[in-house]
């Protein structure tokens, strides 16, 4: 019997995954980690309030969440001095991204990020047969003028900017994205991405109109709050926007004990500013750790670090094979020459102890 | 300054939403629910040990859940005597389904379902611009053999079939279901939707050779494990359509916390067992409540029961508009002639004393 006869462009995405976890690392290593600071997930754990919500919440979890999530919208929006039409919430910055590129690309339309940035919205794109142009950062920030410069150029619908920078950590001002996107073309929307912004100095979130139809901000609970595997995320956007997510969504995808537990994170200010501190302190240590190995840290908005090995992508791949082996799951960036670093989460005094530990090793057997 | 420009497709999409949950319900009234007896949900409760386990993860959600799903997966596998690489794992069946559209219906395909089926499925379906074909019920059972036979008069992609049936509760054996898929067309893909096969008559589900390329049958938590509010569901298939899923699929979509519910709700065989107890107890219940109204329940291989009230849709919508009015959260078909009827979820005893208190003065009032 033939097989099932997938859509054309179904049939044609490849195979590939936009990240490997490092449970299939551990699972082809045949051991585990011992510091797991590479994927920026917050070493410093979700609210304790959270917790405790997520708990009582697993004991009511046979019933559907509220597919409207009317408290947790309410009080998303309450805090950003918004309306509750403001406010889609969806399965982690992941899920929004792919739901906007659905509604705004058709195959063959146009769409800019930068060469380096986030893997899975070009996954996205790819997924719904948008054409990507990437353009390059200017030294290690992305580059608003020119990413909407291209957008103008090739008529593009959509240009994802994520500030602060993941990779490389690096940041614009709020205010000097917002005066940027006078050269965003008419109809276009910018997919911003501030999953990092509650680590960023203040001034670095952009603050915009409420109904400013030309970007939507995004925003997650999987890094300063501490829940990444909760899948939680939100998008601040025009009414008209945000209302056309609900014609797309998995309506009942963000359930009972995500949003119980999104609910009593947002409401924990103390932890929030708790988790900031640890961060600030962290992202010093880092540095520190390099400059002892003769190595620079690039300064960062987020809770990790580029760290530059001081060559190419030749060395710091190296660096990194090294550091795995000895134990420490870290990334690093792929598009030269941002691939001169390795990527550091801030992790627990001990996951820092761990890699000060390995990393003198691990940069001599790589120059050796 | 003009809004964003939506593809063609998703301009046309409608604003309207799959269901309305019980809680848009009760804002609206201003008041809860006695009885939230209305969405299927499993009154009895997720096993002990999972919500155990979900507790436990809810400390650990700052780590993105494992996006291979491997343990889970194994699991699912070993226990359906089948490799992984047969398992698919997503965001519900609600997910599943909007995942499997995707990758085979493109705008203008076509699709076939039973008139009056699945609300989530044609959601989908009109989300990828689809062209859906509707086919009546035999009676109160959905008609695989017409179904089949219009996938092959239309050409058509993909089928959904629900076995046992939502809303009506009727059921095919598992070994006429498979009987009648001689009949869908080559390359055709049905999907079988077995979310509440658990609950239903011992050969209810398909057995299939484990690489048939004709159908991936969808599997849930949602029902009798009791965790609708965790969203994980499955899909067991031939390798060629599991593997697709993972060209389009949010990677980190099902959490930390969810797989961990989710592998321990598999391992509880004596809670399932207590449920399915249970269930069968209520459902006797209710059409004895029924039969005092002088009602009939029809038979029911789910955790509901559709009640006949005896005349048309007019009649039923005002039993039901009755009994929400008297704090019973219920629903009911909506094409005729199975509008006839009323939907009751097997309720704990408070909920179907509720229930049985409420229905006779509901009754009154409707034919009054």
């Amino acid at each position: 019997m033939p097989g099932p006869r997938f859509t054309d462009l179904a049939a044609a995405l490849p195979a590939t995954v936009p990240f490997v976890g490092p449970e299939a690392q551990e699972r082809a290593r045949g051991r585990p980690f011992f510091a797991r600071i590479g994927a920026n997930e917050s070493v410093f754990g979700p609210s304790p309030a959270a917790v405790a919500a997520m708990a009582r919440a697993a004991a009511e979890v046979w019933m559907y969440g509220d597919p409207e999530l009317h408290d947790l919208k309410a009080a998303i929006a309450a805090q950003h001095g918004l309306g509750p039409d403001h406010v889609v919430v969806g399965e982690g910055i992941d899920g929004l991204l792919g739901l906007l590129v659905r509604l705004l690309v058709a195959p063959g339309d146009s769409v800019v990020t930068s060469a380096g940035a986030y893997p899975t919205f070009n996954f996205h794109v790819a997924g719904f047969g948008g054409v990507l142009h990437r353009v390059p950062y200017a030294g290690d920030r992305e580059d608003p003028g020119a990413l909407f410069a291209r957008a103008a150029a090739t008529g593009a619908r959509l240009v994802y900017l994520a500030n602060p920078d993941n990779p490389m950590g690096s940041w614009w001002s709020g205010g000097e994205i917002v005066a940027a996107l006078d050269a965003l073309p008419d109809g276009a929307v910018l997919a911003l991405d501030e999953a990092y912004v509650e680590l960023a100095p203040p001034g670095t979130a952009a603050a915009v109109a409420a109904d400013d139809p030309r970007l939507i901000r995004l925003r997650t609970f999987s890094k300063a709050y501490g829940m990444a595997g909760l899948r939680v995320g939100y998008g601040l956007a025009a009414p008209p926007l945000a209302a056309a997510f609900d014609k797309v969504r998995n309506h009942f995808g963000v359930g009972r004990i995500a949003q119980a537990g999104a609910l009593a994170a947002l409401g924990d200010a103390a932890h929030l500013g708790r988790v900031q501190a640890e961060v600030a302190a962290g992202r010093a240590r880092l540095a520190a750790i390099a400059a002892a190995s003769g190595l620079s840290a690039l300064p960062s908005a987020t809770n990790f670090v580029a760290i530059d090995c001081g060559a190419d992508g030749v060395l710091a791949r190296r660096v990194l094979a090294q550091l795995v082996e000895r134990g420490i799951f870290v990334r690093m960036p792929v598009v030269a020459p941002h691939d001169r670093c390795i990527r550091v989460t801030v992790g627990t005094p001990a996951d820092i102890d761990a890699f000060a530990a390995a990393l003198p090793a691990a940069l001599a057997a790589a120059r050796g």
